[in-house]
């Protein structure tokens, strides 16, 4: 591994749970029965472990979407055409798609990154941030989807996009993604990292022909054989390097350095998920600061979770990706740091503390 | 039944069933695969229904926390003292509940109802209401908690409150409570109108003491056993008027208004919950103007809503009441109405549409 990224991952640091009990002591003085809050409670403790000062922060929000395309597409997996990646893109840059709706709606700023989509670089646009590692994967089912330079470009790429979040004072970074083919390359992934099979993570993704999981499933078979070698270094590198995708690696990136900023990260779904697997299995100590906002209605993303021992906030039934569920999380983990920041104190309040047995 | 009431009921009608198509024509036109936000286009869906047009608004949103006592609380059953609802009414306007942190975080209006709190009338405040039924209600251990004329001047009041919202121009209203006792009288309803046993509803609601489920259990059979006469008329108002209190008869008032007003609902809780139920008894088409925030942890309100055939959107392990849920909920809501105005279509984006079978 380059010396560069092992140095960023030693860097990598878990939030000081030594925090753990004043934070607690401090929800529990608030007026409201002690728990009463549920998880709204939990992220507000794993806030103050992260930040460790108050008043909690999760504003300035950013959604970072990086889009890219698959060599695997040439498998005709799915039913929706590999240019729609590029389409999809410009539909972000003119503010069309659900992911704008929504941080719209919810007052986030979005950016998309270009990692590395079909075809010519796209026009400039202010939203938009150009880190292409190259045009397309190749096909995983016939090889290696990235080379080790494109994958280490990627993750490269999501470090300096972490640091540039943090210049800009952003607390949280919800995490988005778009690439058609891309569910094939998450559920590889998953096989390769959590040793499950693809009959337990094959999906329809975006949406399947007839017939299509059989074919979707095959494809996923022929792609672990033939990527074989590098699955049993068993070096989530290599496997990433073989498995991957330019916006899945570029997700891993942003959570590498974002843990190491102590930014708060929000995973959204599926593929989301896939790009914090790798960055955990590379670098551990990043899960702490990571919130995982929904359970894709993606086959195989509960068991993953629960793989992974992660439980996510929502359960919609929403599959789209984008950054859509992470946008709607953020709305959940600012509560929680205004419950944290702005609640008075039972004594503060002069209200009446519960008894341990009866009132008298 | 008065007969305003009786106007009242006989002119909400449900939603039109008849936009549906169009509406999920529309969703279905958006640059989304079909169906992937999941239960965000439920919701776009039914405030399509509710609005009949473009855009969908749910803002401004409002919370109205209605707030009561109960003379039930002489019984001792739980672990905080009924001074505490006065206390906690004094927090709301101070703005140090979970509540105003929420309402703050997620720019809610917030109304604070005082529906016959023990003790004298609040000093004016204005985000303070004064619609006083009583001090109090009965024990409903020893009769009714209220009489028949507090049962509708609390209703009569929620109704107000609706065409106030109304007036406001307020597209939804979020519904919340506070009442030391609350708990035991909204298990109480769910038994009489769901036909539950007390075993199946009672819970620890705020806390209670060693033994204390075996006490509340047991003071619930004496409220039922001691009204068994109004619930065997099965008479929805004359069960609320026994068994019910003064912030929930309010909120049922409040359910009924704003669905003739044609005004969102977010039904927040377990107590919330039993507001709904009775609103939904006495005139079964305000169900379509409702949504259910989340799962209370109290146990039973998964029961509940199954009897009543709800499923919220979410499911956080809160049991806090106040509005807290409900505040959540919305902004779910809002990103489900953006999504439904702001979403570029398919053909309007140039985006390639799924084919039934694979691409060529």
């Amino acid at each position: 591994m380059e010396n560069a990224l092992q140095n960023l991952i030693n860097s990598v640091t878990p939030p000081d749970a030594g925090m753990i009990s004043e934070g607690q002591a401090h929800l529990d003085s608030l007026t409201k029965p002690v728990g009463s809050l549920g998880r709204l409670e939990e992220i507000a403790l794993q806030l103050w472990r992260i930040q460790g000062a108050r008043p909690l922060c999760c504003d300035p929000a950013l959604i970072y979407t990086a889009a890219a395309d698959h060599g695997l597409t040439e498998e005709k997996i799915g039913i929706y055409p590999p240019e729609v990646t590029r389409q999809m893109v410009e539909n972000f840059l003119n503010g069309g798609a659900a992911i704008n709706a929504m941080c719209s709606a919810l007052n986030l700023e979005q950016i998309i990154i270009d990692a590395g989509c079909f075809g010519p670089s796209f026009p400039p646009h202010p939203r938009l941030l150009e880190m292409r590692a190259g045009c397309g994967t190749a096909n995983f089912c016939k090889g290696a989807a990235m080379t080790a330079r494109q994958c280490l470009t990627c993750i490269s790429n999501g470090i300096s996009l972490a640091r540039r979040a943090a210049k800009q004072q952003i607390r949280c970074i919800g995490l988005g993604e778009m690439g058609i083919g891309n569910s094939t390359a998450a559920a590889a992934l998953f096989c390769a990292y959590l040793n499950l099979k693809p009959e337990e993570v094959c999906g329809p993704g975006a949406g399947l022909p007839p017939g299509g999981l059989t074919h979707k499933t095959a494809a996923l078979h022929q792609a672990l054989q033939i990527n074989r070698a590098a699955l049993q270094t068993e070096d989530p590198l290599q496997i990433l390097t073989a498995l991957g995708g330019f916006e899945i690696a570029t997700l891993t990136g942003i959570i590498l350095g974002a843990a190491r900023e102590k930014i708060l990260l929000v995973v959204d779904g599926f593929i989301s998920t896939a790009a914090y697997a790798a960055a955990w299995k590379l670098c551990p100590p990043i899960s702490d600061y990571c919130i995982f906002s929904h359970t894709s209605q993606e086959k195989g993303h509960n068991l993953v979770l629960s793989r992974l021992g992660r439980r996510p906030l929502l359960d919609l039934g929403m599959r789209l990706g984008e950054g859509t569920g992470a946008a709607l999380a953020i709305a959940l983990i600012r509560s929680a740091a205004a419950v944290f920041n702005r609640m008075a104190t039972f004594d503060a309040a002069g209200i009446s503390k519960a008894k341990g047995g009866k009132y008298e």
